[in-house]
């Protein structure tokens, strides 16, 4: 193998959005081509988000899985499109369930169209996806995907179910996280390799790393909402918070602060009533219990697991690239 | 073939209910067995509207078409039950989209439990199902059924976006009806072949035959809301219209009726500000008008146009029962 001086190449993620993004544009053109409902409207709004600037990470480590594997089709393009296509289906029934107004700092499609046609349309693109999958011919790939569609819809009702409920156990925080957001990027990851006709091993490999890439994404994502810098986000800080969501920070909290604080929290959290000092008193108290450190320092715990199951793998350009998306998944936002 | 005595035994829908009882119980055992989420609620809410007395005419259909074409295994049964699935996931994201707070007489999940979780259950339901299917491994169903959501999906945007609008082109009421309601009853009458390994060409009749039976039901549907007695079908007279929403009685009138009752029934739907006089006035016009019959005859020549598409089959049992079942479709409530 003489790989040496491409591996060398792949330092940082611009390396890896550089090396791929010839790749990546061929997934952009299926996700336009893909856009072809006879009612207008429906290409309209799943447009708006569709091209809301979403990073395409799904895509990504589906192609990368497919190509550390060593397969050297073309097939990703249109499998990543519509693994898209059932994520953006996922963003758009999460803003109307959440309320949400705006998404990377633009409205969202509920805020635009409302929410019956933000919901309709949603199912118009898991509907669509799963007319694309079928396509594929690959019982593999229906399994997979179906299963974690499933458990997507599963983990947003078990957080909705604990919504406003201070008392969740961190176990039942970590399955959330792995139904709603890692189950779709495990599937991407386990679908890329059996696009490679990959063994059955590499295949599981591959699925716990994008599993443990999706816990680490979303645990370090729950975390920014109590430290980023809103204006970047497009978001303000503290808004799980207010929407009455417990996430891996608060529950170490409420764990470590005093009666009388959990009391206060527990009372914002079920009345839906944070003002800014209260918000200001909990950031504070995360800081003096180390609760942000400790959310992150579980994430990069995930991440490691994640970057173990490389290991199987020999050196490549691919299993660089995923090193290094691995270490991407908790240094932004999605 | 020795079936005469058992076909003159099917003269009426009741007939056609105790002839195939003991197969539809299979039905709802798989149904009951297959909400079996670890998430507690997505079952409690699931059964609601699964246990809310739906006929199961799906399941009937998929049933007959597959002793049609000579089927004798079980496989029906699961396959009616993640059809089902998928109707219900229609029904809860249809009463979001329509504020829908009764429907068949009870509360519906929406109001009992809200907006949020009816979306999410539906979600699952859909999802669930698509695992189902997969385990199938019949390339014929799943194209069959992933095709027939899409189009579920699309009729519902398309719905939506002539919403409040009363120019809707009678074509495109068509057109909504086909995909909203008959796409996935087709979706059934074909499966039911595929899983009797039908040709080509009795799988294509009993896919035209539902899709008939599917727009015949809808319009009779559309058109007993202006004539059905409120509390038998736990509706009330003109819902259709409060919601802005234009079906075939109402595109009948409103070709037929002066400039000014249009333009009175064009702002009541575009304001929602329908009176009981308003209401009164339409009905009356829809009487000298005789679009209430127009309706019912257009209802009445799909179901016909159905029962042609069985005559290539012979004469059977199976036969019988869905001519019998095809007339039973335009005469009661969903």
């Amino acid at each position: 193998m003489t790989q040496g001086p491409v591996i060398s190449t792949i330092h940082c993620m611009a390396d890896v959005w550089d090396a791929y993004r010839p790749e990546l544009d061929g997934v952009e053109d299926r996700v336009r081509k893909n856009l072809d409902s006879s009612v207008a409207l429906v290409n309209t709004v799943a447009a708006h988000i569709l091209s809301g600037g979403g990073k395409r990470i799904r895509p990504l480590l589906l192609q990368l899985s497919a190509r550390l594997c060593g397969y050297s089709g073309k097939d990703h393009h249109q499998l990543g499109s519509l693994v898209e296509f059932i994520h953006t289906a996922t963003l758009l029934h999460d803003d109307v369930v959440d309320d949400a107004d705006i998404r990377r700092g633009r409205k969202t499609a509920r805020k635009v169209w409302g929410n019956q046609i933000s919901i309709l349309v949603g199912d118009y693109l898991y509907t669509k996806a799963m007319c694309q999958v079928v396509e594929f011919r690959s019982q593999g790939i229906n399994e997979v995907l179906a299963e974690a569609c499933k458990k997507m819809a599963e983990g947003e009702v078990l957080q909705l179910y604990y919504n406003g409920n201070p008392a969740m156990p961190e176990i039942d925080y970590i399955k959330i996280v792995e139904h709603k957001t890692a189950g779709l990027i495990a599937a991407a990851c386990r679908m890329g390799a059996i696009l490679a006709d990959a063994s059955e091993t590499q295949q599981e490999a591959l699925f716990r790393f994008g599993q443990y890439l999706g816990i680490a994404f979303q645990v370090a994502d729950d975390t920014l909402d109590y430290t980023a810098n809103g204006e970047f986000l497009g978001k303000t800080i503290g808004q799980d918070l207010r929407q009455g969501k417990a996430t891996l920070p608060l529950l170490h909290l409420l764990q470590h602060c005093s009666e009388q604080d959990r009391l206060m929290i527990k009372d914002r959290m079920e009345t839906r009533t944070l003002s800014t000092a209260d918000l200001e008193r909990i950031l504070s108290l995360m800081t003096d219990f180390g609760s942000i450190m400790y959310a992150m320092d579980r994430a990069r715990t995930y991440i490691a697991a994640a970057k173990h199951e490389l290991e199987i793998f020999e050196d490549s350009t691919a299993r660089r690239a995923l090193t290094v998306a691995a270490d991407y998944m908790i240094t932004r936002d999605r």
